[in-house]
């Protein structure tokens, strides 16, 4: 049980198959294994122990993947950095996890003059791509220059990365994953769809984020193809669908509305895409609608989890995305525990709540973290009583089916009435003057908050905030209604992970106040 | 990670599927999950503490099932028993274990009395059906007596079970699998053929054998239907898939032989079938041929374990069980390394052999057994350098498939010549007189061993020995045809598990000589 493993099944049963596609680079696993154990040899040289920490800041690309794996092969330990972090904040994850070797491409060259006089340790950093100046080695260099080593054979329990998140609000924490947890989870996720040795995968979503990392594991687990786009675009992602004739891809609802909505979105054959999976934040059920209208041959997976699950904990599987017929009235759900996944929804004593009641997502299974680099008290208390306490709230339908309300602590407690934010989002969405619409709550002299939405009309429009409240008040109860509108002419504001920022959009409300959050 | 997890998470999404159908007895899981929490109260009741040994000898059942999930429930092992032993082998398992709780079903009553003064402690009888005399309680009785208790939650490290392995020569071995093992076999297992919750599972090979006791946990995984004939007849079978549009069931190679070749096979509305799953012994390539021409639509999976992996370590997957096109040419083969599983083939000192080269099957992964109950010099040495040594003899090809020669131990040493059985039958099964056959080794004078060929003659076929030994070398190597024939009327003698009992054929020819194994 560790993530190297694979490497050597595929050696072993499928040298010459092609296991990255990046630009005009492919590599087969034989010369992706040699490649990963020869910079595994570097990490040697360069002084790594067994059990070091090494970051990497990149754009997605095979080189950034051979990190991912060779790491672990040298017997290290991986920390996936979101590069969307500001210096302060990545210096923070470097220092928290005592990191002294860093990857980065030339894309966040920048951050390293930034980062040199906030970290602790003198760090080695080594380019991912080109030769610039003051690094300590350039990745392909290091390969040609390095005699493969020997797969450290880690054991299930032992670390396999650190994870940062909760970068946006507070100080983060480092999500400890073992290797037992990694494999486990992608036996988990394989054993839901199949394992299939022909699948290609395309990496569109940031790498450093476990939702797609995950497929790094799980694809490389199947032996199948690794396709890399740099970043997220909606033009490139469906390129190198077509060009690649890419059959799987994990996006985030924000990006798949981009997707479908580009100009000249019908243009592209997408015609093997099979599978598309969505999750990391709630999808607006006008988005699902739209997905299930323009590729109807694609079977969507809404896949709900977080980092300390490494990450799966729950899916949506394709049959449940219909509109019509006896599995129809699932779509907004984020579907049932994946196997081997013990799920409850419990009140605040940790007892299980009845059917249709909102509580909070607790789980317990193979793929749940260690606990927080450093952070014992913090740990405990998440996974108290041996359960991962997920934050997430949610209620549960009589089939196991799990509907999230919000992150407890974007719930709207307005006069003593909880509102969970998706619920009015996904009501407004379904306004044809919204382009993107996020929810929040604002202070209130009577209420102590107030329902609040921020909307980003659709061009050329200029939809009327009374008439949108209306127009909410027909699909919702009055209380859940936003009770005042704001517009904006750019897009919301996103976090790495694609994640609207609803800490920044309420930030200008908030100026000089105290919220009260679960 | 513990088998009666699944249990729970049936009980959260599909309580009113159909769990179980036994002739006219159906449950749900709501129903099936209750009666397990109430029979481990039963079990409680009884005295059963937590790690007690609990035997269960019964022919294919709901209720043989049940105590499958009722003894880890309750914090016991469970010990499942070749009902073919002879009183004083089941004995020997029982003793060796420790085992003071058997259920038992009628078809082996007699078994009772003829334990009685062999085993050691008192045996507590439980009958798995009717009430006969001198039992100490009824499954059902229990059921109906007992309050549900809560599951104990075991860890992935806890022993789920003590399977009885060889007892078809020389001193039986419980083989320890936890629970961890158990649930990393079936998620392995899923992995390879994707989950659906549409399988209709039929159990007609033997639940006792590791084999059929892997879809206990699998089926159950899935959320899935098991149906149980009590054991394997041709008809039956058959009926049984029609009547319950089974999709999916494991048969040892014989068994499939048996079901193709009945009289008005043709006649049964097999449309439902979609994977047929085999092993436990290799598939003569005239069977697999059979197969594919009777049942195209379905698709074959051969599967290559041993008890001591929980079972599963290789598969050949249905792309494979073709005789024409690119993918053709691996019909012999077992497969390939399944997800999670590191195979090699090794000579004596350990060494990896070069691809084409027999040697020892080794494996190592989350299913391989804890070791053997009381034989830790034993277990240490079949877990020598932290590899299972399978004992079985195969080579690999190119693309990481195995061919498997054959036991070890069945080999025939001719001359210094190695001589794999397998090879030796599938040669003999491309005759059109034999319907069946086995190949051993006995005694000769010069050569130590000589190839002797033990055929079942098709109906009305009276086959010459002379002619079969020239067909033969018109297959394969002359030093490994058979030197001499004997024919038999009956059908061949086989294990419980549907193995050929060469043991058994063996014995008249070595009586009061030593046969030199490796």
């Amino acid at each position: 049980m560790r993530v190297t493993q694979p490497l050597q099944r595929n050696l072993q049963q499928i040298p010459n198959e092609v296991a990255t596609i990046d630009g005009e680079r492919r590599h087969t696993w034989a010369e992706f294994v040699d490649r990963v154990a020869r910079l595994a040899g570097g990490l040697h040289q360069l002084g790594l122990k067994t059990g070091d920490r090494v970051a990497v800041i990149g754009l997605n690309s095979d080189r950034h993947m051979e990190v991912f794996f060779a790491v672990p092969w040298a017997g290290g330990v991986i920390v996936p950095t979101n590069y969307r972090w500001s210096a302060p904040e990545i210096a923070f994850s470097l220092n928290d996890s005592g990191t002294r070797v860093l990857f980065i491409d030339r894309a966040f060259w920048p951050l390293v003059e930034a980062l040199r006089p906030l970290v602790e340790d003198p760090l080695t950093v080594i380019c991912l791509d080109d030769a610039l100046p003051g690094h300590d080695a350039v990745h392909d260099e290091l390969i040609a220059a390095s005699a493969a080593v020997d797969e450290h054979v880690a054991g299930a329990d032992d670390l396999s990365g650190i994870f940062y998140t909760g970068g946006t609000t507070g100080r983060s924490k480092g999500v400890m994953l073992t290797h037992g947890n990694h494999v486990a989870n992608t036996l988990q996720f394989a054993a839901m769809i199949g394992l299939s040795p022909d699948i290609v995968y395309l990496h569109g979503a940031p790498m450093f984020h476990i939702a797609d990392a995950l497929y790094i594991y799980l694809v490389t687990h199947l032996g199948a193809r690794h396709v890399f786009i740099p970043r997220f675009e909606p033009a490139a992602c469906a390129q190198a669908m077509q060009d690649h004739a890419v059959t799987d891809t994990i996006l985030v609802p924000t990006m798949i509305q981009m997707l479908l909505e580009q100009p000249g979105f019908a243009e592209y054959d997408l015609g093997k895409l099979a599978r598309l999976y969505y999750g990391a934040s709630p999808m607006p059920e006008s988005v699902a609608i739209d997905l299930i209208g323009k590729l109807p041959w694609v079977a969507a997976y809404q896949l709900y989890g977080q980092t300390e699950a490494a990450p799966l904990l729950t899916a949506l599987d394709a049959r449940y995305h219909v509109t019509e017929g006896p599995l129809a009235g699932r779509l907004r759900s984020a579907g049932r525990a994946v196997p081997a996944v013990e799920l409850r929804i419990v009140d605040e004593s940790g007892a299980e709540v009845p059917r249709g009641t909102v509580g909070e997502i607790v789980a317990r299974g193979p793929n749940i973290m260690k606990g927080y680099w450093g952070r014992e008290d913090l740990s405990a208390e998440t996974l108290r009583g041996g359960w991962l306490h997920t934050g997430d709230a949610a209620y549960m339908d009589d089939g196991g089916f799990i509907f999230i309300s919000d992150r407890l602590k974007d719930m709207i407690i307005s006069g003593g009435e909880n509102v969970y934010s998706t619920e009015v989002e996904n009501a407004l969405y379904q306004h044809e003057d919204v382009a993107q619409v996020a929810v929040i709550g604002i202070p209130d002299e009577k209420w102590g908050e107030r329902v609040h939405a921020v909307v980003v009309p659709r061009d050329g429009t200029q939809p009327d905030p009374a008439e949108l409240m209306a127009f909410c008040r027909t699909l919702i109860a009055d209380y859940k209604c936003p009770r005042s509108v704001s517009f904006r002419d750019e897009p919301l504001p996103l976090s790495g992970a694609g994640k609207v920022l609803k800490t920044e959009l309420r930030k200008p409300f908030w100026e000089g106040r105290d919220r009260q959050v679960n």
